[in-house]
């Protein structure tokens, strides 16, 4: 997946949509890995944008495997896919698909891992789901591993036993790497959360529909309208999840009910507003706290340097703070705008923005991360 | 200016930036208002985005005047502009282009205000003044015609004396322009804003290097970055005003400190985190709101639909709300996503999101609104 910055031409960002195929050489390790003791691994909705970040993440971070089954649905099969430098052909995704895998990191839509989880679970797959299917599931661990580790204790590859685990939504993802190390310091009351998403939260189609749409915008014609049924180029709008009965969509209603089951922590009041923004595949988020202890925001700023997977970008004189381009295609998670909120007496509130890839820590970064903790 | 959807080509957008050139017939009006007794206009920093604004709702509102003057710095002197079916040079502005002048639209910068405003109104001039410069000044009115008219109480052309009258900032304008009627209703205690701002709030220029961007990131060049120092394309950044000491941007401490004196309340809390988003001419912003007195979302719905200069776009059906395009080149300011917010307690609370257009109502428009009630 591209970024779509000036480093990366636009023949560049389409011909990389949707699948990788330059295989780079075999190295030592990738040699090494290829080994029984290591996991078998699958990997589920293959041919996606957060696919083919899977296999980029796994390649990153060395991820051990003795073998990898590429899994999509009927059309995707008989697909090639480069992975570790090595060509894979595109398995149509059975419950047979699962027998002897040892961990399948699932990315493609809620029905698909409803249908498939609990078959592989059965067979003694441990799952790690990117869908919302079983994330408000009791018993089902919802883990950020910087932030609730201790949710999936006992889940081992090894152990015989399948399981479900999901990965959170990317907008709480990325939400809770900055205001985890807050609230574990002076504990969170309240939060209003007003987020600016990037287009690769829709999936691939919608990130191409942007640049097309903003070609043709530019070009004076009527733009292409086919994933969000509106003009996206130049524009903004609510995000396009469903509206629950309370008027929430179901985009807000994830940020407050996982932040809660995160969390473990049913007291937290959480609010937001999710917007969707022509920004290609980061995710912003505007955070207003309100905290039981007081926080001062140098006490903030010191908790979050030394916070795993997230880094600041504040310097006030340069006006220099987070934007989607500086963490795109990066792990960490960036936080800046850190000053006490000045509507809220003392120092019992801080207001925050913080940038995350959606593709990336918000989705296939988090879930092999989980992945890792199995091993 | 333009709005760069699809009904504008490009080639259109561009042609009408920064002065109008096609002049239109002399309407009858336009005779019947070239008379004695209407009001002499000047309007300063006519070539500037705001300033072509101020012409065009001048027009579209059918403005009475017996004289016109165009004025803008010395760069701009002799350049042509189109007012209302004719052609005016534009003459460099000095303290003696006031003479005679019974209303003065501002719109050249907060530098120009400071030199300039003082000297016209000593000349007994009314100045509607876009900037900054007077807008906390003890005694400076500072007006929404629909929230606080009575501000400007005694100031009327044809009076002899001349006064200053500030335009509030763009976001503060189009925030309580929807919570003021809620405000009226429910007293608001607490406000939580996060905006998503157009680049026409940066000047023509920025809205030109937008395009421009686009255009660059689209091909794969290096973006062109005299405005803001960085990338804009596909991007969004906290907003480029300077950070004050504690650490709000200025855009910020706008909306806290104008919020306070338009509603006359020293009281109200207000935070807010301002964003430019890549957006041609029309800002978004979501609000939370906490109140003193119980208001559920149905009585906010009635009090929105009642309140002038504001509409409602709210069908969670179709999940169709407010979007910057709705109403760009549009009067008013919409607002949807109303509901009540999860995290308080009973009907204290509610979540919003309005758009309202930059130039329009969130600066040329309420100028001459504010100069039709000196009439």
């Amino acid at each position: 997946m591209a970024t779509l910055t000036h480093q990366t031409p636009q023949t560049h960002f389409l011909s990389k949509l949707p699948l990788r195929t330059k295989p780079r050489a075999i190295s030592a390790r990738v040699k090494m890995s290829l080994q029984e003791s290591a996991p078998s691994l699958a990997v589920v909705g293959v041919t996606g944008a957060v696919g083919q970040e899977f296999l980029s993440v796994l390649t990153d971070r060395d991820f051990p495997y003795s073998s990898v089954k590429m899994l999509a649905s009927k059309r995707s099969a008989g697909k090639r896919v480069a992975f570790d430098g090595r060509e894979y052909t595109v398995e149509e995704l059975t419950a047979e698909s699962f027998d002897g895998v040892d961990i399948a990191l699932f990315s493609a839509g809620g029905s698909i891992s409803k249908a498939f989880g609990p078959l592989a679970a059965e067979r003694g797959t441990i799952v790690v789901d990117n869908s919302s299917a079983f994330r408000m599931v009791d018993g089902v661990p919802l883990v950020i591993p910087e932030v609730n580790p201790e949710a999936m204790r006992g889940i081992k590859v090894g152990s015989g036993k399948g399981a479900l685990i999901a990965n959170p939504n990317c907008s709480t993802i990325i939400c809770l790497m900055a205001v985890t190390p807050l609230h574990r310091h002076a504990k969170v009351k309240r939060m209003v959360v007003s987020t600016y998403q990037a287009a690769s939260g829709a999936g691939a189609a919608a990130m191409e529909e942007l640049v097309q749409q903003t070609r043709e915008v530019l070009a004076g014609r009527p733009p292409t309208c086919n994933i969000f049924g509106q003009q996206y180029a130049f524009n903004l709008f609510s995000h396009n999840a469903p509206i629950t009965e309370n008027g929430y969509n179901e985009e807000e209603v994830k940020l407050v009910k996982e932040t809660r089951k995160i969390w473990n922590d049913t007291e937290v009041k959480v609010t937001a507003t999710c917007i969707r923004v022509p920004v290609m595949r980061a995710h912003a988020e505007s955070v207003n706290l309100q905290f039981e202890n007081p926080l001062d925001e140098n006490t903030a700023r010191e908790l979050l340097k030394r916070a795993p997977g997230v880094y600041i970008i504040d310097d006030r004189t340069s006006n220099t703070f987070p934007t989607p381009l500086d963490v795109s295609n990066k792990d960490n998670v960036a936080v800046g705008r850190i000053r006490r909120d000045v509507s809220q007496d003392g120092n019992y509130g801080l207001d925050i923005f913080v940038c995350g890839d959606q593709i990336r820590k918000g989705a296939a970064l988090n879930a092999v991360q989980i992945a890792e903790m199995l091993l």
